[in-house]
């Protein structure tokens, strides 16, 4: 009750995929939009789609299982220098031509996330993290200062490896980690103008689901694949104090489909 | 004056090339002295060899010229890789392993050192940028805050374009830029214990040097090549109101020689 009487400043956690941040065009239309969200501002990115193409340049096979990277120790040493390296810095680079103040950061630097190394039983993912604890004073600390931090989907254990980490988690576990701190938005984009009722209509953006709709749309098939975890990350967060979690397009971050714990 | 009048807290500027940080044993050992130097510090690091083993391995052929490479376009993108990613986020994760509290940095990241592009005559370096401003007060809010910034040789020339930058300049440029803030030292490690008056004797380190005894040494040839630009470094920083400059083993960061403005 104590979080509701005060006035909580606001922060969004703003999550992009790799079709945005590696098309030099799209990444700066998207920083345009980007730099007008107005207040604190976190963007977390991905860039699966480069770590792929610099692994097949180097002779590295990349092996995905059920959407998700195996990362052994080659494959982590190409994430680590593309996704902290190639994708983090240019975004960084980019920004600062906005004007934006940004500081790039994999969850090692600052401490910002700290995960586990998956287990490697049913399913050995290699250097997979599953996150355990987000930073978020020292987030707050950035956010404070005036900078906009730009997080790649790379965590640490803390004994000094780094950990491959999916960026959609990331955006969900650093909106959590921010709760205590902000009224916290969380924005998934990716292709879609939102989540779609009929996905041979891009216009068929579902304006809102809460999880009773959510449970009916997967039971009729509307929701499947790649949507599942993006949903169980959202329900998460708003399980975790996050106040509203979008699913939307990288060109407009104003509309798309809502979730929501329950209707109201 | 003002400044001899203030009770001045003490910065420690080091810098570390490629054979340290790239040596994963070497690197352990280095961290463990660099745990223990007291109060602030700032590690500056290269990764030339990793830059030019991975340049390789893309095909890519690396061009040198005075000791300082050719970036073009595909070399830029190594180097953001290696230096950026692969060596800075691995320093990082293992100083998170050691207790300190590192963040790594490019001179993007918080606009911490914006440069211009170097003028593509006589020689064309490429995408080589020479240091037009450090963001002291930047730093200074990182190291105030208790984090231990980790900077890899990049900076950005504020338009969006990232330009691969000396790491012994960064060093220079990075002490400088926190005078204004600090009682500033700066330290060189390399190889050699020190600077050595007879090369065949890895005892005869010269412990101080003032800059009559340079004139003397570049005369009778004791010193040349690589060692120039670093001496041109050392004076610039002390003209600038660095403190004191040293130069010595990644392996012994309390001896080698100081480098002084005059003696004493």
């Amino acid at each position: 009750m104590i979080r509701e009487l005060r006035k909580m400043e606001k922060v969004n956690v703003i999550k992009v995929g790799g079709a945005v941040v590696e098309d030099a065009q799209a990444l700066q239309a998207f920083l345009k939009l980007f730099s007008a969200v107005e207040g604190y501002k976190i963007l977390v990115h991905g860039g699966g789609r480069s770590a792929t193409a610099m692994a097949a340049r180097l002779g590295i096979e990349t092996k995905m299982l059920d959407g998700r990277r195996i990362t052994d120790e080659a494959m982590l040493e190409v994430v680590t220098m593309v996704y902290g390296g190639l994708v983090n810095k240019n975004i960084v680079a980019r920004m600062q031509a906005e004007g934006l103040n940004a500081v790039g950061l994999t969850g090692a630097d600052m401490d910002s996330i700290r995960s586990d190394k998956r287990p490697s039983t049913p399913i050995d993912y290699g250097f997979a993290g599953d996150v355990r604890k987000v930073n978020g004073k020292a987030l707050h600390t950035l956010l404070t200062a005036g900078f906009v931090p730009v997080m790649a989907p790379l965590t640490h254990d803390g004994n000094g490896q780094l950990l491959n980490t999916n960026a959609d988690t990331i955006a969900a576990e650093v909106a959590k980690g921010l709760v205590p701190f902000y009224d916290v938005t969380l924005t998934f984009c990716f292709e879609k103008k939102g989540v779609l009722a009929n996905p041979a209509d891009e216009e068929s953006v579902i304006p809102r689901i809460d999880r009773a709709r959510y449970e009916a749309l997967v039971a009729d098939g509307t929701l499947s694949g790649g949507m599942l975890p993006k949903f169980h990350n959202a329900f998460a967060a708003l399980d975790a104090g996050v106040s509203r979690v979008v699913i939307t397009s990288a060109t407009n971050l104003h509309a798309g489909t809502l979730i929501m714990k329950n209707e109201q």
